[in-house]
């Protein structure tokens, strides 16, 4: 009875999948915040090095992967996949139930998938420093290990109320030789000014991200790197899917419905979208997003062009938002609190490729504690949602009597969030409405685009 | 260039590794703490069923490792060998230096690698509850993990200081079903004794055993269980050793010293014990164990009989032994705070076959941070006193101009122990003085055996 399927060092995939030739549809432009004119790659110099820019507009299906960056992705890739035999057993379930487990990374998540080669593609562009932001930090330490890596100095923005509640991963990118501000913070205007309004303001991603993109911009050798959303990091994590499928390859098997649970999209993309491609093909495969009802973007927000950042200083794209000042209730998977989400998977979800569902946190809670005890491995909080998703689609095969092949994406360990645990056990978390009203208000200020 | 030197599934050791049949010298008899003499399989029923008891005093080399165990392991393991070319660069050394990495485990660290094997034979054996002691925590979440894998209930008495300073560990073990006491606790006669005369006393592994013993000594349906020290322990461990041998083979490598880290001996014997057999047949490997030198157990301690626990209700064993009520300095690498030490490992120091050193704290997070900083992986307090082994051998290999080939054990990550790190950059870790005074006191209290 096979567990772990693991491929060989040499099965490492050697080229990332770009779906950008395979999208259904037109993709809309990314809008300049000034100008309201769709940007040009040299708008984006001052933010990205210009192999990122290209690969971020790419026409290309596959695109090589450096040596430099497989070297250092063999650290801990491929990543193992995992047949749940003790989790099916607990549910009884007919469902073959296969997971995909990112938390092996030195970081503990997918991330480094995409702060690798980020940091490399600016190593080899002349950039000198990278700033970025965070929220519960999964992405900041792999961003700052990425620098750490190749020689790259590192800022961190860290939203402010988990720059106080998450100090282990504060800790993480100190290690790894990053510097780390409580956003808001008075290293830039867009902290500045925020905080000559609301001095004990607390942050949110969108905050920090706007101070993230002025630090880069206003800096000749620093650029900015954004560990979700955009076109060429969902392109990185592409490398999730494209192992998955090699190892279902070795135990024979396809699965019926693929599910990520989803923030700014790129872990679903990431395990999902070379699936998606199989689907064009006439494979009979669904994709299933899983996002935190309480940040419902994907479920309740509007397909439409939005700032990806608080300040209206990042790009503007076509996207699913609950608009760009929308502040999201403090769940604990700080990870999938973001008012957008990746063009790519919005396109895919407005043309009706890919299924979204929102799930409350205690339900990702249960569903998380049934998965430890079961298959041993503690889920990052984010993670949750995929597997409430999995368990979900798993019961209902039970229910239907039917069989069925579930894949979804572990994408991280909780190790580093065990304080999350800890409220879900001291009856401490709560479902939050649907913030109906919020999400109304924060729709009214979308920019008008044509 | 290889990096990462990986076994398949079908490559995990069936067999463990027993060195009692080639230990040099006559193993000293184990005594019992209430008439002193040497104890038989019978008078330690009370603390552990009878096939760890029968593998404790085994003669047979080697031992069938369940197939229900290994099903379990394949979770994890075989676990991952690197050669750290990073670290070696950044050294400048003409040494090899790989280490095997057991941080891939669901708990952390390698103590699953017996925390497993134990609740199954306890499994087997009727046992409905399991009772342990955990000093940092990395101990008593495996034995949670392994206890719900196996539907066994689990009671951990956790040294107090570290219940409130460690809360992430703790969060583990409750979300792996254990129930967790800080101890002293009010549970046992020896923590109430304890509280009686000293209410606000902070616990030691030594009374934390010593609750443990009493519970189940004192419930019929209740065994104990050791993460440690004992020889069935470190037997457990040597998957570690064996795997790494098949691993080094495969880059047609052979390692001229190999280095663990050493609280109770586990993980040093786990790595080592393997090697020790081949040199006794000849071949040329050093083995050394690293210590704290505010606990310096192996190079300040006697070579004597004495109890295992404060309370004398634990088995006395030979051993090198700092007195059984030795408070150690509270250092951040809990897992190596004991008084004692493996009788197996004594023994093979006692003979010169084993070298031992002891390093200041903070020392070993120097080299932690440069380990961090190059190889990525965050290790464990623990883990860093071998590191700064390896490290210290690698820059002699350097000043002698001399290849040489190192192995050493990544036991842990350090995800659960970034408030160390935070110390550490903050300049707030001290290096104990060599508590002579203490070590005296305590070495006055050793039992009379002939």
């Amino acid at each position: 009875m096979q567990t772990k399927i693991l491929l060989n060092e040499d099965q490492l995939p050697k080229q990332w999948y770009n779906i950008i030739p395979d999208m259904p549809g037109e993709m809309a432009p990314v809008i300049h915040p000034g100008t309201l004119q769709p940007v040009t790659p040299d708008d984006l110099l001052p933010l990205f090095p210009m192999p990122l820019i290209e690969q971020e507009m790419s026409p290309d299906r596959w695109i090589d992967i450096p040596q430099e960056v497989l070297e250092v992705f063999k650290l801990w890739r491929p990543s193992p996949m995992f047949r749940a035999h003790q989790l099916e057993k607990a549910l009884g379930t007919p469902a073959k139930i296969y997971y995909k487990y990112e938390g092996v990374s030195p970081a503990g998540s997918h991330k480094p998938n995409t702060a690798v080669p980020q940091a490399y593609y600016n190593k080899i562009a002349g950039t000198k420093r990278i700033a970025s932001e965070t929220g519960a930090g999964q992405w900041g330490s792999s961003i700052a290990m990425a620098c750490q890596h190749f020689g790259l100095e590192c800022t961190v923005y860290m939203v402010k109320v988990s720059y106080g509640q998450k100090p282990y991963r504060k800790s993480m990118m100190r290690l790894w030789g990053a510097e780390v501000f409580p956003s808001p913070s008075d290293k830039t205007n867009a902290g500045r000014s925020i905080l000559a309004n609301d001095p004990d303001n607390q942050g949110s991603l969108g905050i920090a991200i706007s101070e993230a993109v002025e630090d880069a911009a206003t800096h000749e050798d620093t650029r900015y790197s954004l560990g979700s959303v955009l076109n060429h990091v969902c392109m990185h994590q592409t490398i999730i899917g494209l192992e998955a499928k090699e190892q279902l390859k070795i135990v024979g098997d396809y699965p019926d419905v693929v599910i990520g649970c989803h923030g700014g999209g790129s872990n679903f993309a990431g395990l999902a979208f070379p699936f998606v491609a199989d689907k064009a093909n006439g494979k009979n495969v669904r994709l299933l997003a899983v996002e935190p009802a309480s940040c419902p973007t994907l479920t309740k927000g509007v397909y439409a062009f939005d700032y990806g950042d608080t300040a209206k200083m990042a790009p503007i794209s076509r996207m699913y938002t609950l608009g760009h000042d929308f502040m999201p209730p403090g769940i604990h998977a700080g990870g999938l609190r973001y008012h957008g989400a990746s063009p790519l998977v919005s396109q895919l979800v407005h043309e009706g490729v890919v299924e979204t569902k929102a799930v409350p946190q205690i339900a990702c809670f249960d569903a998380a504690v049934l998965f430890a005890r079961t298959e041993s491995i503690i889920p990052a909080p984010e993670s949750s949602h995929a597997i409430r998703g999995a368990i979900d689609e798993a019961l209902l095969a039970k229910e239907e009597g039917k069989e069925k092949t579930i894949l979804f994406n572990l994408s991280g360990h909780g190790h580093v969030d065990m304080a999350a645990y800890d409220a879900y056990f001291n009856n401490e978390l709560v479902d939050y409405e649907y913030p109906e009203a919020a999400i109304k208000e924060s729709l009214s200020h979308l920019p008008k685009v044509d």
